[in-house]
Order: structure tokens, then C-alpha cells, then sequence
């Protein structure tokens, strides 16, 4: 019943030769892989307003320079990812890269950042998606963690049952998003053109107003920095691409550079000029929709493409996390299970364990954007850095022609997201990023442990085998017996069976039952030594521990088998109508070295 | 680790023979066994006053003819049961009296009822017992059902740990809120004497104020009704008295009786008189206390005597219930369990099932006494009509010198009983009775089923001594190997001690794996067949049961052992990091018939 459950939510199980992967063209590697990026338009702008509008509304002007450097950061980062993609065609994740040129403990930070990126990417992707839900939608507000909740379920069914298939239906919502956020930049822009700057604009200023500090202004860009996340997604999976892949996949990083660009400045000029400053209730994005359009249908087009796209954003992690974990768990730093395909040829261990994380963080942070932001960042800047360090270690080792203009390109990304990241775990310390700072090395220990422990039973379970073989051992069965009846006679039959030296245990509780039992097993005479302890407290386990002990001395290091005589009930409900000291036995012979346990069942009809 | 636990919270176990019970004197049996019945005194006026009080200040009045005739059935029910303790000298249960003189169903009947109002018992107590310290105070009120909930835990764990040896410390509860209670009713009476009735007592009617029914009327009786809850405990509990011991049992019988009528007409009085309508948050008793002493320190005494004898009331239901089920599960009605004693020589599965239903209900009914009230009483006059029913037969049966008078006392109890059984489920049918008109049909098919199934195991797994004796058979080892390492060595080691016909199943994912295997294995020589299977869906499960299937066809009747190598790391949360398919597979044979399944396990040392 179970296994038909599981099989009607997950799908039929698929062979292993069904695993081949479908090389992409540009036009659909980009909506696929970018996704993420270009998701976190719906937010990023808010971010930055978010630290700056409780400031007052001299400082939103602020916005505009802020979202500029933001930007200039992007171009550097576009430019050192392309960079990568030439020299990783096989994927060039912050994993690898970090490994292969810095050394595992690199490689283990990187992994450490990118597995809590990812969770963070779900959590804060489903939540920025439900929140232009409940926007558009308000009197579903009060329900949005239970709606985040909701979405992560259904992404983690949709995986478990492999979403390969459908890739191709899953490009569309990135273009819709593409077109409707392009519409609303044109429109918005185009009305303030025609119609004029609004009245209400907030006035530029050039010194700082009061309650400003270069310390909030970082923390504003550290923020904004949110947009930035999920560009390296298509460095990480050159290979997917259709020939030639790597000029393929430069391309499209360029692409996506451009579009994310003109996306995210035209949302903060918008922004800025509508004078609009956060809400709890409505996100940025939907204020922005809603002054160009007003409650229209161009409004619900893109509140419904934005919520499309940040699922689909969250979807790339259930793609991205599920493959890391299982290229650590081969290199034995994290638990073997999530580097084993289930039914339906995916990582499925990596996928629960992905969605029941980001349930978590939701949650905790009672699925609010700008609580989970601190914490989200940091680990992907710090993937950031060691990547492009990663790099500029390789040319300096390889010195191929041109290798210093490379170099420099990838110095300048290392060092630039290295600040940033600096900037990020100053100004976001104290609101959540101590969290991250906190867990990282956590991972790395429990990385390294895990390690140690697959090496060490490795070590141990090796044998040779030239000269190792198994032999025959002596050994002494024990059966404890409650009474006389099938269940024992069956149980006392397989004993005879597997050896000679067998013995009987009976625990009574009083005098009476002891001299009762040793005489009807007397009359009985199945061939078998009985002994007869006496309980006074009523135990049945302390009396046969003890006497299994008493054996085990005489023994020395012959081998001991206990069976347990067991009935099994024909229905499960029945199984509570019988003492289960049986269960209890078993499990504290479990504990003990050198004795084997084993249940005889005898399956009741009735 | 859990077992010192275990032994801080619930003591040292005990020795069988410590198990003796202490005969009571009548001073000592008044307190411990009437709590249950006195404490009824702290709600049963005020659940009269629940129903009158919403028709107006007219009907208030027709609380004192109610309370009258409720002493005059208190009276009656007194007299059958001094019937009860005397044919029945060895403790004359319902269950027990119905079963002898009425047979099984009866029994049955009176059975559920008592299983259900013990846990009733608990459940009104110890929230009546929480209203008189929220009364007293206030701040506590929000926190009612917290509150209600430790009592019964605190409860749980002191039956578990057995009461027995602090049986003189209970006793005073009782004798203190006898005093109090005395006090009270005697103070308040005196100062009405003394300076005449107060001005807005509610007005006599000899009409039927608008809004006042037959219904109503009757429904406020039955309310009232509850007060009379655990007047049968003594009788039920005659063996513990001293001796003589019928006559001092029924002597404490009349005691309690006089006691009863006393403090329940004298509270019902003084809340007329003080014209006191019952409060949500102040119990009818603290106004009472508070209208007489003021919140002065005898008010205090009366609110914490109060508690006390409720959560000392709701104890005997800890006494009663393990009692009743394990004389039930002796019967083979309930689960065996009930019936096996504890650590601490008490019945502890009853004990903790006992706990966990008041639980429930406190739970499920908010502690609101009104609300659990519907529930509670019909069960207990089920079981006082039941019992006095079999008390008119018995009388019959026998028809001893002075049958007649005998006979007509316990057939007047069978009868007003059984009209106050009428008058609750009709009036309370819809505020809650029909849940307990449902539920005893479901515990009376339940006790039936499961002596149904103890008889078909029974006979099932009887066998004939001097004929039926255990043979050797023949039988085939499996053991499924993953690779060669020393925990297979270690299991194939085992299989040849235990037998001569082994077998070895690998299942390789690919063909490339089955040939090293098959390879590898013929090096070793291990001097066991291997078995290659392949598996294109990644399951190793799948293709092992399939071969054991292949073999259980080829041997027929003969055994099958199934070997699992298992090694067990030193750590629990190693275990984490290993497949857990050895435990999945064994849960899968376990199902299986004919099958003996064996975990060889491996111990780890590093």
C-alpha cells in the first residue's frame, strides 16, 4: 500500500540507462539556468529601500548610485565567470574550482557557502514569490508561510519525480517575466517622459541628510547586492549546453548580464521616481506595477510572471543542491545516501533533505524576505571570492598567452567580491549573517568528520583476500521459553537444525511456576536442556541478559545465536494485544558483541 | 542512560513479595476511599445552578427541591449499597456484581461505563480542583489547561511510583475540607440566624417562572446528580477495610453518607440564600466563601483544602482504573498488558492510559467542568442500575431469610438509578451524553473482539505434549553480499556454523560490476556459491527477494535462513551515514512466512 502511495506521488521507477542528458540550445539554456538571477529583480531594489526609507526621504535619491555600483559589480562578475566557463567546460562550480586550485579546505568552505546558498535560494525565493501572491491577492496575507510551505512541498514532488521532461514548458514563464518586466521599464519610464517628472519625486541631494552613514549606505549596497545572486549558475553547467558549448554559454552569460542590468536599474529609476517606499503588506515591485498600470490586467500579468519566476528560481536549487551534495557525498564528505539515485533516476535523499530545510528557515523566519536576506548573500559572495581566487591561482600556475589581462579580470572579481563580502558580514553581523558565519565552519568540521569516520570503517572492513577466508566456528543456541506451545516447538525445531548444542531458558516468577514448568517440560522431553531462573522482580529480560552472560563466560569465543520464539499476529492491530518483550529482547542483545539474534517467526492463520 | 531515568522518576523496582496490601480502620478508609464522592460537593451545586440561572432570579429558588431530592436519592443508593458489601465481602465492583448475577454483557456494559467514568473522574477533579486555585487566583485563570494538565502528569508519575506506603498523609486532605466545609456551612447558616435573611435573596415561587420547563428542571437535576459520583467506592474496596470487615464498611458508608448530604444541602442552601449565580472565572463555592469569610484567610483554606480533595478525588481513579482493566484483561477483555505489574507492583500501563485519556479530554474540552459534566454522570448511574439490577436477581436466586425487604431496597435503587439514566441521556443527549451513548456499543464490540482473538491464539498455538515434539529439518542459507570485507567474511563464517547448504546473492547495477564480482569472488574461494544477479532499477531489494522466492519454490517445506551482514557502528549517529538498507530488507522478510531472518552484526571498533 505504501509502495503504491509512493509510486502514484513520485512516478514509476526508471532504469539506469534512461539517464541521458538533453543538450540545450541558448534559447532555452537561458530562461533554465537564469532564472534565479533574474528573479531577484522582484526584491533586490526593495532590499536597498528597505535600510534607506526609514532614513527619511532625503535619503532614497540614494537608491540611484547605490543600484549603478551594483551594477558595475555585475559587469566584473559576468566578466570573470566567462572566464571560467573557458577554463571549466566539464562545470566549473565554486566546489570544483575551489578544490582543484586552492585545496580541499577551500573547496570544503565553498561547499559549506553553496549548500546553505541553495537552501537560502528556496527559502527566500518561495517567500519573494508568495509575497506577490499575497500582494496582488491581500486578503491572503495572513496565510503566506503556510503558502510558502505549500510551494516548497509541491517543487520537492515535482523533483522527486524528475522534471527533466518539461523543460521545455519551463521556459516560459522566464520569458513572460522577461517581456512583462521590459513592458513595465518601457511603460513606466516612457509615461514620466511624457507626462513629466512626478511632483513628489524625492529631491537630490549631495550631502548626507541626517541619520545617514556610509555604514547604512554599505549595508544598503550589501542588500542590493541580492539582485547579484544566481550568475554562476551557467558556469556551473557548460556541459549541458549544445555545441559549441563554451562560446554557447559565454554568450548566454552575457545575455543575461544585459537583461539583468536594464531590469534591475529600470525597477530602482522607477522606484525612485514614484517615490515609492516598502510596505509590509505589498512588495516594491507590485507598488511599481501598480502606479505605471494600476490595478489592471498588465498588473496581475506580472505580479503572476514574478511569482512564476521565483518558483522557478527555487526550483534551480532543488537541481543545484541534490548534485553538490552527491559529488561531496563521492568524496566522502558527506553521507553516502546522497550520492545514490532513487527511483526516478534523481539524487531524492538531497531533494528532501533540501525541502525540509527551506521549510525550516521559513518557518523560523516566518517566510519575511527581509529577515532571510542578511543570512543569503554572504555564503554566495564567499563562493564568489574563492572561485575567482581559484582562478587567478590557475593562471599564475599555467601562464598561458594573455594570461595577465585574464588574470586581472579574475583578480578584480576575487577582490571586489572579497569586499563585498567584508562589507556584508560587517554591516549584516548582528541582523542574521552571524548565523552563517557560525554554521560554515560547523559544515567543514562535520565535513571532515564524516571523512574520517568512511575512511576509518573502510580501513577496517578491508581484508585480504589471499589469506582471509571464513571458517567454522563452534557455538551455543539459547532459547528463551514463556511456556509450552507451537511457537516454542517451531522455535526449538529450527535450533536443532542450525546445531547441537542447544539450551532452554524459562523465567518464572514464583516458586510454584518454576517447579510447574521443569516438570511439564520433563513430560514434554523435546530433546533440549531446559534451566529455570526465578524473577523476583517480575523481568524476564535482567534473568536472560544474565544468563547469556554466564554462557558467553563459559564460552569464551565460540559464537552464541538467541532465538526468540515470536508469534505474528495475522493483523497488525493484534500485534498491541501481545507483551512485546520479544521487540525489547532483541533490541538489548542488539547492543552486545558476539551474539547473534534471530526471531523464528510463527504466523498465526487466525 | 533511560534507565536511570526511568528509575529517578519512578523509583527502585520491587520485589513480588512486598506486594501486600494494609488493612484500613474505618478513620483512615473514611477519608482515602470517599474523596472521590466528597469532593463532588465543590461542583455539584453550582451545575445546578448552571441550568437555572440563564431563566432569571425566579428560578433560582427551584434549587433547594432539587437539592432535596438529589440527598433523597443519595439516601436510597446508600442503603442498596450496604446491601452490596454485604454479599459481596470480597469487593462488589459493578463489573464484578453485573457479570455474576447478569452475565458477560452485563458486565461488559458495566465495564465500558466504569473504564469511561474513572477517566471522567480524573478529568472533572482535577479541573475542578484547577478552578478553585484559579478562583482564589485570578492571574492563573488563562492558564487553566496547562495547569490541569501537570496535575494529572504529577498524578501518573506518583501512582507509578506506587502510593501505597503515604496512605496516612492522604488522609488529612479529606478531614481538612471536611472541617473547612463544616466551618463554612456553619459560619454561613449562623450569620443568616444571626442577622436574618439578606435582602435580595431570590424570591419563592410556587409557579413556574417564564422560561422554566419540566425539561429544564430535570436537566438541572441530572446536573446535580454529579455530586453523587463515588459513593461506591467503599463498597467496591470492603476487602481493605479492618475487621470486621462488612460492618465497617458499612458503617463508613452511612458516615460518608451523612457527610454527603450535610455539605452538599448546606452548600446549596447558602448559595440560594447568598442569591449566587455561577461566574466563568470564580467557582460557585470561592463566592460563597469569599460572601462569608471575605478573601481572608479561612477563604484561603476552603479554596485549598477544595483543590486538594479534588486532585486526592481524581487519584482514586488511579486506584480504580488499573484495577478494573486488569481485572478485565484477567478475563481476557482488554489487553494482556493491563494486566502485568510494574516496577513498583502497580499496574502501570493502566496508569499511564489512564492519564493520557483525562488528558485528552482536559484537552479537547478546554477544562470546562460544565462541558465534561453531560459525560460524566450517565456511566456512573449505568453502572449503579446495572449493579443494583444484578442485586435484585441475586436476591431472587437465593431468597434467603428477609429476601423481600432486600430485595425491594436494591430494586427501588435498580429503578430510580435507571430513571436518572433516562432523564440524563435524554436531557444531555445533545451537550455531550451521546459521545458516551456511542462510545460503550464501540468498547463492548472491542472487548469482544479481542477475547475472540486471545481464544483463537490460544487454541492455535496449543499443542499436544505427549505427540507433538520438535524435528530437525533441512535447510538453505542465503546471505546477499554488497562486496568482499570482513563483515561478509564474519556472516559466511557464521552460515557455515550454522548449516552446509549456503548461498551468496550480489546484485550488480551494471554488467561491468557483476564480472568483477564474479571475478573477485572465485579468488577469494570462500567456499560458498555466489549468486550475480543484475538490476537495472537500482534496487537491491527487489532482485534479493525474487531469488529468495526462487529458492522457497525449489526446497519447498525446508527452512529458509536468511543471513544479513551488518556492521554497527560505535556511534548512533554514525549510523546516519550508512545505507540503512540491511534494516529495510529485514522489515521486508519479516512478512514473509517460512522465512527466518538473521542480522550478523559486525561491531566497529574505531
Amino acid at each position: 500500500m505504501l509502495s503504491s502511495l509512493k509510486r502514484l506521488i513520485i512516478g514509476r521507477p526508471l532504469r539506469t540507462e534512461q539517464l541521458q542528458e538533453e543538450k540545450l540550445p541558448i534559447w532555452k539554456a537561458l530562461p533554465i539556468l537564469s532564472s534565479d538571477a533574474l528573479s531577484s529583480v522582484a526584491y533586490g531594489t526593495e532590499q536597498i529601500l528597505h535600510v534607506l526609507a526609514p532614513i527619511g526621504v532625503l535619503a532614497l535619491w540614494y537608491s540611484l548610485p547605490i543600484s549603478g555600483a551594483i551594477i558595475g559589480l555585475l559587469t566584473l562578475l559576468i566578466l570573470s565567470y566567462r572566464q571560467i566557463i573557458h577554463e571549466y567546460p566539464g562545470g566549473g562550480g565554486a566546489y570544483i574550482v575551489s578544490t582543484d586550485n586552492l585545496g580541499w579546505f577551500a573547496g570544503l568552505i565553498a561547499g559549506a557557502s553553496l549548500l546553505i546558498d541553495y537552501t537560502l535560494t528556496v527559502a527566500v525565493s518561495v517567500s519573494a514569490g508568495t509575497d506577490a501572491i499575497t500582494s496582488a491577492f491581500p486578503v491572503l496575507h495572513n496565510h503566506s508561510t503556510l503558502i510558502s510551505v505549500f510551494f516548497v512541498l509541491l517543487l520537492m514532488i515535482l523533483n522527486l519525480r524528475g522534471l527533466r521532461e518539461s523543460g521545455t514548458i519551463f521556459s516560459f514563464p522566464t520569458y513572460l517575466f522577461i517581456l512583462g518586466m521590459l513592458g513595465l521599464v518601457l511603460v513606466g519610464l516612457g509615461n514620466v517622459a511624457v507626462h513629466g517628472i512626478p511632483a513628489d519625486v524625492p529631491p537630490v541631494t549631495h550631502t548626507f541628510p541626517v541619520g545617514l552613514t556610509w555604514f547604512l549606505l554599505l549595508r544598503a549596497f550589501s542588500s542590493g547586492c541580492s539582485a547579484l545572486t544566481g550568475v554562476e549558475a551557467i558556469s556551473n553547467a557548460t556541459p549541458a549546453f549544445r555545441k559549441p558549448e563554451t562560446k554557447n554559454a559565454a554568450r548566454t552569460l552575457a545575455l543575461l548580464g544585459l537583461l539583468l542590468a536594464v531590469l534591475f536599474g529600470g525597477t530602482s529609476m522607477l522606484a525612485y521616481l514614484y517615490h515609492i517606499t516598502p510596505s509590509p503588506t505589498e512588495t516594491v515591485l507590485s507598488q511599481i506595477a501598480e502606479e505605471t498600470f494600476g490595478r489592471t490586467l498588465p498588473y496581475y500579468y506580472i505580479q503572476g510572471t514574478t511569482a512564476l519566476i521565483l518558483i522557478l528560481a527555487a526550483n534551480t536549487a532543488f537541481a543545484g543542491f541534490p548534485l553538490l551534495a552527491s559529488i561531496m557525498a563521492k568524496d566522502k564528505f558527506m553521507p553516502r545516501m546522497f550520492a545514490s539515485r532513487g527511483d526516478r533516476l534523481n539524487f531524492s535523499n538531497g531533494i528532501i533533505v533540501l525541502a525540509l530545510a527551506a521549510i525550516g528557515l521559513i518557518v523560523a523566519f516566518e517566510g519575511e524576505v527581509e529577515r532571510l536576506i542578511p543570512l543569503y548573500a554572504i555564503g554566495v559572495f564567499l563562493s564568489f571570492t574563492l572561485s575567482q581566487t581559484g582562478m587567478v591561482v590557475r593562471r599564475w600556475k599555467q601562464r598561458n598567452p594573455g594570461w595577465m589581462r585574464k588574470l586581472a579580470i579574475n583578480a578584480a572579481g576575487a577582490v571586489v567580491s572579497f569586499i563585498v563580502l567584508l562589507i556584508f558580514a560587517v554591516t549584516k553581523f548582528t541582523e542574521g549573517a552571524w548565523i552563517v558565519v557560525l554554521v560554515i565552519p560547523v559544515f567543514i568540521f562535520a565535513f571532515y568528520q564524516v571523512r574520517k569516520h568512511y575512511e576509518a570503517v573502510a580501513e577496517e572492513l578491508r581484508i585480504d583476500i589471499a589469506t582471509d577466508k571464513p571458517e567454522k566456528k563452534d557455538h551455543v543456541i539459547i532459547i528463551p521459553v514463556g511456556g509450552i506451545s507451537r511457537v516454542v516447538r517451531n522455535t526449538i525445531a529450527y535450533a536443532k537444525t542450525i546445531g547441537d548444542d542447544v539450551v532452554a531458558i524459562h523465567v518464572a516468577f514464583t516458586e510454584e511456576d518454576a517447579e510447574k514448568m521443569e516438570k511439564k517440560w520433563e513430560q514434554w522431553n523435546p530433546g533440549v536442556r531446559l534451566v529455570v531462573t526465578r524473577s523476583r522482580f517480575r523481568s524476564v529480560n535482567g534473568p536472560v541478559l544474565r544468563f547469556i552472560d554466564m554462557v558467553q563466560e563459559r564460552v569464551g569465543d565460540n559464537l552464541i545465536t538467541v532465538l526468540i520464539p515470536e508469534f505474528i499476529p495475522r493483523r497488525w492491530w493484534q500485534r498491541f494485544l501481545h507483551n512485546q518483550s520479544a521487540l525489547w529482547l532483541r533490541f538489548l542483545l542488539l547492543l552486545r558483541k558476539d551474539v547473534i539474534v534471530s526471531t523464528v517467526p510463527f504466523h498465526l492463520r487466525k
